[in-house]
């Protein structure tokens, strides 16, 4: 027998789970040093795996050649200890460990393989690099947060499974070498070697494939899968990322709704224990914008936005009046309760936060706990305007106004809405245990790209427009509301999708809407074109971006950390150093050659 | 509302679920028009779903101006079609349709989508060519085989996540842009843009990551994962796969097998109600191919391979006697009570048959039903030997026996493996419904390559050596059987994995063997050899083929009919016309040119 063998050593428990009520058994735990303690002629080691840790001791004066093998042992050796499970003493009982009150009294060690010193220690307490962390990744995932991490979007993704399972849906796999679509994000492409000159594309969704599979008739399609999006990263963006897909034949948008608000209520319930109450509340999406200034409104807290335009229309402050003059807004957010929090000094870096998002300044109105008001703006209005303002934003002592006026409404609302969530944070009021769901439906249609000066589609051009809005497409599209519909999480957007347009005679006045040619209609989408003429069910779906579902229900702020193999920012694999230069045979056989290499600095 | 809107029109039930005991019931469904019968003044539509067909019946005498809207229905219009459910009389009833004995009474129709006339119609019972279907695949998709073929797939893969989840497997997504291997297959390459002139490439399997997962301490891994392969493709390959990929740390290949014979015996009673008996048999590869002629052996039939050599060694006949003399051997099948199916021509068709297996001839003996014996070789040998070889074939009236001598033992086993399996084919004693599993166990460690003159991994470096043959490493390395196993079910490999090396001594060792300089084995896998170094828990693990595990459990002949979107031989997408040219800009953002073009004639 091979000496680091694990025959006859098997595990019969795994570490994390040993209990006062195994008190007197004969165990065996497998798993990795996690410290070593040595207490003068006894030795503990501690001994750790996915379930958690637990504490073998070795006493010399009993058997000194078990103790002297104990002894060689070093942190993330890995070992499988025997022995019997005793109750600690009093005074030994760690509370902190779950199995703090037992120990194992070890009658056997096997050294299954020995470790050099990590580049890092495994523990939780330490702060380690990201650079490190992730070209160690295999290290990294050794510490207990990042396998809670783990084990928690496995759950998610089994929820997710069964719940919809249960409702009819089929998992099916859609391609990964696909077609490049012009439209939208950056495509990664894969060259063809059968097909010189050819390429395939990696998918940026399934979204064609689940339109098609419901004109299969295959009814209800669910896929959690890799999509793929070549653009450059942020905090919270990964070159493939995953998503929960589906799509429903013969519904409406509250059919897509009701089947979503029970696989959520499931995976809170199953994962985190925690009841959500359904239906959950429903935001248009004018109303988001106009009360949180955001299409992903955060309703852990107050602050809306309120509008004092027709208060402030006439009033002798130029930078109010002259917003309302030429076409735009006066609107605030009222900190209730928090006056005294922002002393002038901080207000005043505050309006440097708006003006990120094009704000022109920050206008601010505070009243003290004592009474005492203090303002930017207010020796410019009348007592009456002040007056109504104060009822209009509600305003009482220790209260503070923010106020941002712009020609364009779109800029005071969008400043305003991340000023209100931007204090919330400062102020604690955004817990990450406290989930607060919502919907925001009736997305507009279209949205203006300057880019291109012409309406393009907000999500896509198979966006189904709500009925009563589809007479606009020919007179005002811009005011042409879509089927579509977001779910937000805390200020996140979880996911979202739309009613698809199933009818042909429909889909041509959109291609039209969007100024597009019935060539270049035919040219992009010609195959769907065609499958929709040959019979198309009503249908609809929704995506999830899993990565930041279980990266908010983790309670983390980096979708890194739920991901087992994630991508840095320049989109390398730090720990299989990729991507990477390949063999010029290879580029032979694909037909392509090297026009531009990277020096290696800049790897 | 939108006159093709669903509202107010969803179905209560699926059209292939109702039955005599929902008779009274007002009920509406959705689907399909499969056809029309016009009765004169009685029209049927039968309306299709996933579920099946019913029949819904419009009366002119009762509702005029309904029967002429159904009378504009064609087939494949999108229906909603509410009434009353009735049983048909005695006389109407269809007892092919499992909604025959009932039928809708229509009260209301709404057409939901007109269709064209499709390309071909949907319907089992028509054979349409594999281009066309390809192409319209969604039609294809409708028909209904191709519906229980993805229904069969989802449960496959439902039933697997389950199982492996109740036995504390996690599933851990990998990533699909990874590093190029320049051994094994041909990777797919996927240019970077951040990185001028290096690559990702797309993984042929996850390998190396469930290995390092293990390393993490992450303890039991699965993924049904999407895996790529470059290779010129054969009927039942495509360019993109799918495994059921899983590794578990703490294991030897008995417990390997115990999980894996968990999950084969779980799919087969919840996909298709069949029991399997547990444990399966095992066969060494060396037993494999010395009785089947296969490390793959189909053992749904006998006809096993049996040696004769030491008859053969001394007889007259030259081919025999020459055979042994240079090393070789004399093999022989016994095809039991089937002599009279095999007539002397076909006997010659057969030599034909096994020389593409690089044998040289096929000999034969055959015992009449009446006793008569011919034979293309008995004049040459005594009776003593033809006694001899009668008793070692076990051989009886109606037998006949097929011999191959050949101066390589694996010529003469393998043209006789591929032999037994054609003659049962062609007698019928394959049948797709008798599934016989088993495992091949202790495969060599290596295999000699032609190509680079040198042994080779069979699996894969990193295959753990059998304990007691780690000394052949040094000398004869030739002899070495791996702890590798397969998963065989009716001669088709539906899985293989091995136990891995965790001891970075043995795992030198093993490279020095590959004959791998230690500069190429870092450069190769410096990561892992890294990685192997910080503790490293003893691990295996498996990967299924889940496309053509669906392809046999379906009972089907190609795995094109179990995955919705395959490619065709030329690894092309016919539906979404891919691979396809892109722009000029996209090909500039990642540094690449192309060299060649394809003609669109080869397209």
């Amino acid at each position: 027998m091979n000496e680091t063998s694990i025959s006859g050593m098997k595990r019969t428990h795994m570490c994390g789970e040993l209990r006062l009520s195994d008190v007197g058994r004969e165990v065996t735990v497998n798993g990795w040093v996690d410290r070593v303690r040595d207490n003068g002629g006894v030795l503990f080691l501690l001994v750790r795996d996915r379930a958690g840790i637990v504490q073998c001791t070795f006493d010399k004066s009993v058997n000194a050649g078990l103790f002297d093998v104990a002894f060689t042992c070093r942190t993330e050796f890995v070992v499988a200890v025997r022995g019997k499970l005793v109750a600690r003493d009093e005074a030994a009982i760690n509370r902190k460990m779950p199995t703090g009150e037992v120990e194992i009294v070890a009658e056997e060690l096997r050294i299954l393989s020995r470790a050099e010193t990590t580049p890092f220690e495994i523990d939780d307490s330490k702060e380690v690099g990201d650079q490190v962390r992730l070209k160690y990744r295999y290290l990294d995932l050794r510490r207990p947060s990042m396998q809670r991490n783990m084990m928690l979007r496995h759950r998610v993704t089994q929820v997710a499974r069964n719940y919809f399972d249960e409702q009819g849906f089929l998992e099916i796999e859609t391609p990964m070498l696909t077609k490049s679509t012009p439209e939208g994000a950056r495509d990664y492409l894969v060259p063809s070697r059968v097909h010189p000159g050819k390429f395939y594309a990696l998918p940026q969704s399934p979204q064609q494939y689940k339109q098609l599979l419901m004109l299969a008739g295959m009814d209800r399609y669910i896929q959690i899968t890799r999509c793929f999006r070549d653009e450059d990263l942020r905090a919270d963006r990964q070159p493939e990322f995953t998503q929960i897909d589906l799509e429903m034949s013969f519904v409406e948008q509250d059919d897509v709704i009701a089947v979503n608000e029970g696989f959520l209520q499931r995976v809170f319930k199953e994962v985190l224990d925690v009841d959500i109450q359904l239906p959950l509340p429903r935001l248009t999406w004018r109303e988001a914008m106009d009360r949180f200034g955001s299409d992903k409104p955060d309703t852990r807290f107050g602050f809306e936005i309120r509008d004092i335009s027709d208060i402030a229309a006439n009033c002798g402050f130029g930078v109010f009046k002259g917003a309302v003059e030429s076409g735009g807004t006066v609107r605030l957010i009222n900190l209730g309760g928090y006056a005294d929090k922002f002393p002038r000094k901080e207000i005043d870096k505050l309006a440097d936060f708006v003006k990120t998002y094009r704000a022109k300044g920050l206008a601010w109105m505070k009243v003290a706990a004592d009474g005492t008001m203090t303002s930017s703006f207010a020796k410019f209005l009348t007592e009456d305007e002040i007056a109504a303002i104060k009822e209009r934003a509600d305003m009482h002592e220790n209260d503070v106004l923010f106020v941002v006026a712009d020609a364009s409404e779109e800029t005071a609302l969008v400043s305003l809405g991340a000023l209100r969530c931007e204090l919330a944070k400062r102020l604690g009021l955004a817990k990450k245990d406290d989930y607060k769901l919502l919907w925001v439906t009736e997305f507009p249609q279209f949205e203006y790209s300057e880019e291109e000066d012409r309406l393009v589609a907000k999500h896509h051009p198979f966006t189904a427009p709500m009925d009563e809005d589809i007479p606009l497409l020919d007179t005002d599209p811009a005011k042409v509301r879509a089927k579509a519909y977001d779910i937000i999480l805390n200020g996140c957007e979880l996911g979202g999708g739309s009613i698809r347009i199933h009818d042909p005679a429909l889909q041509t006045r959109m291609f039209e809407a969007l100024g597009f040619t019935e060539e270049r209609a035919k040219e992009q989408f010609g195959h769907l074109i065609t499958a929709f003429s040959y019979g198309a069910p009503p249908h609809g779906g929704l995506a999830y971006g899993l990565d930041r579902l279980c990266m908010l229900l983790a309670g983390l702020d980096s979708i890194r950390d739920v991901i087992a193999f994630p991508k840095v920012q320049n989109a390398s694999d730090l720990m299989m150093s990729c991507p990477d230069v390949v063999d010029a045979k290879q580029l032979d056989d694909l037909s392509i050659a090297v026009t531009r290499e990277e020096k290696d600095a800049e790897a």
